[in-house]
């Protein structure tokens, strides 16, 4: 079967020079609308669509350049990795789609501006950012939403990471993926802000892509998951839109519990939040009783994210002292 | 539209003598196959069968006689209660379907031995024992799956506290409710042990009832719940009559975390389990990892109730010194 993100990597490789140093930079991104279940899991295809706000200076800057000693070598925030370790043997695979066994050694170099504290997978923004990176390198002709395409086949995420600000990923429907690719809300929304609660910085029980799939092959209620995870998604799209902070936050967090509990129902069960994420849920919950207006929203890991308004930052720090604040319009 | 319970009562109270004192004993149960969801919810239908262990000692114990001060009197636990509580205001409203209008003023004592600490609802044991007494004191010649059927009109789960050990409480499919009451599985498991782990004898979030209701009318996961409920408690009742203890526990865990998940998606959520009922889990699950072979089920509020077999009894104890043992088939 062909593969819209594979052919178009081809088609443009055609006319590609040799690869030249370029650098380029992706932000990570949080979903308020999650993407979970895949409908193809070879072309990371999901079941719905998905919407996130990106993360401005957190995220991966990516240097694809020759390598001149004739070896590939990728490094990691200063380190030259062992070919063996999951991130290059990764790298070099996504490389390896533009390469297709060409003689091209490339040097890869990112480095993650994300505190680790903040427990935050890096796979979008790596993502995006090698894909922009190989692309600039071999000066390939192609556009931003045809970049975000060929990101998906690195991580589902990463197709988001692609833009700045909010950003769609529409599911698609096409069995090749032609049609699956994000593309960014025209809103700026300056006093939106975002909080990262630290919980847990070990590694995860499970990768989210395996979360995923066995939520997917065990969940007896994973069933109604897409179909209103679909509606989730077009509600928080205009509510973005129209800026209602209100509506916008409490159907994430609502999204963001039903997709938790599509895992909890997994058999056997999987829970990524942990007993310091509820304590941290219900401090949240008793404040809002009191008027604070924060939201919640949590992925295949222990740490809160909550949302608000500028306003709220003073209130949501003095709560949460080690609250992380992004400040996603910065700029 | 007729009701099955309401016309067995009415039939029987034709040849009902004047109200004698009759004292009658019911135990509460836990359903290791939950029921939630109704399908109606004046007659308390469900929605799914269920199935449950009864704890032997731990119920309601239930005088009902004539009052001799010709004005109907409640007591609960020794004191003498107001007809505006809800515990009073509810017997004799149940007590009514029975006297239908007669002079018959009741003098209505319930003693409960389930201990406080160890948060159990008591309206399962409650309106079992209530039924059993109202038909001994009105003399009536109903059978215990009778009894069943009427029990239900008070409280669901009191279906199933007419019996001990394992009771399984079929939907039914009739519209008058003629099929759905409670029977015993003819099962001794002289090893089966249940453990109260007791978390937070505070007033619930919201009642069993209305967390119910708000789940089936806003969970965007619940429509998966009733045929995967069915499922499980086919299977489980498969596993307790093969005695097949690791079977019917997993099956237990999962299905009462998918039960939470249903109410987890809630629009808004409803979360009776607290951060410390995530601890308990926590500490659990660590705790079967390294082989000890014991299941935890959850209702609506935060306690943690374990299951496991006499042999896992001073581990359980040791982990959880606060638990508290109840042996289902001790006499």
């Amino acid at each position: 079967m062909t593969d819209a993100a594979r052919d178009l990597i081809s088609k443009a490789m055609v006319d590609a020079g040799d690869p030249v140093e370029f650098a380029a930079y992706a932000p990570s991104n949080i979903a308020l609308s999650k993407y979970w279940g895949k409908r193809d899991r070879s072309r990371n295809l999901p079941l719905n669509s998905s919407l996130s706000i990106s993360l401005a200076e957190w995220g991966s800057h990516t240097e694809v350049a020759p390598s001149e000693s004739g070896i590939d070598q990728v490094s990691l925030n200063g380190e030259v990795l062992d070919m063996g370790t999951a991130f290059a043997s990764k790298a070099l695979k996504f490389a390896d789609l533009f390469r297709a066994g060409r003689a091209q050694p490339l040097k890869i170099t990112t480095r993650n501006t994300i505190p680790t504290a903040a427990g935050l997978a890096s796979s979008a923004s790596g993502f995006a950012a090698l894909t922009r990176a190989l692309c600039g390198s071999f000066s390939l002709s192609l556009s931003e939403a045809e970049m975000s395409l060929i990101a998906r086949l690195g991580s589902g995420s990463a197709t988001r990471s692609i833009w700045h600000g909010f950003v769609r990923w529409d599911k698609g429907r096409a069995e090749d993926g032609s049609d699956s690719f994000a593309t960014p809300l025209d809103v700026t929304w300056p006093d939106f802000r975002i909080a990262i609660i630290p919980v847990d910085v070990g590694p995860k029980s499970h990768s989210s892509r395996d979360g995923m799939n066995h939520t997917v092959d065990t969940s007896p209620l994973f069933a109604a998951w897409p179909d209103q995870a679909e509606a989730d998604c077009d509600f928080i799209e205009a509510m973005v839109r129209e800026q209602n902070f209100t509506a916008l936050g409490q159907r994430a967090e609502a999204n963001a519990l039903a997709m938790h509990a599509t895992m909890q129902a997994a058999r056997p069960a999987i829970t990524y939040l942990t007993q310091d994420s509820w304590a941290i849920l219900e401090r949240l919950w008793a404040a809002r009783k009191n008027g604070l207006e924060a939201y919640a929203t949590m992925d295949a890991g222990a740490n809160v994210k909550l949302i608000f308004e500028a306003q709220s930052q003073d209130d949501v720090t003095t709560l949460f002292p080690e609250a992380q604040v992004i400040v996603p319009f910065a700029g």
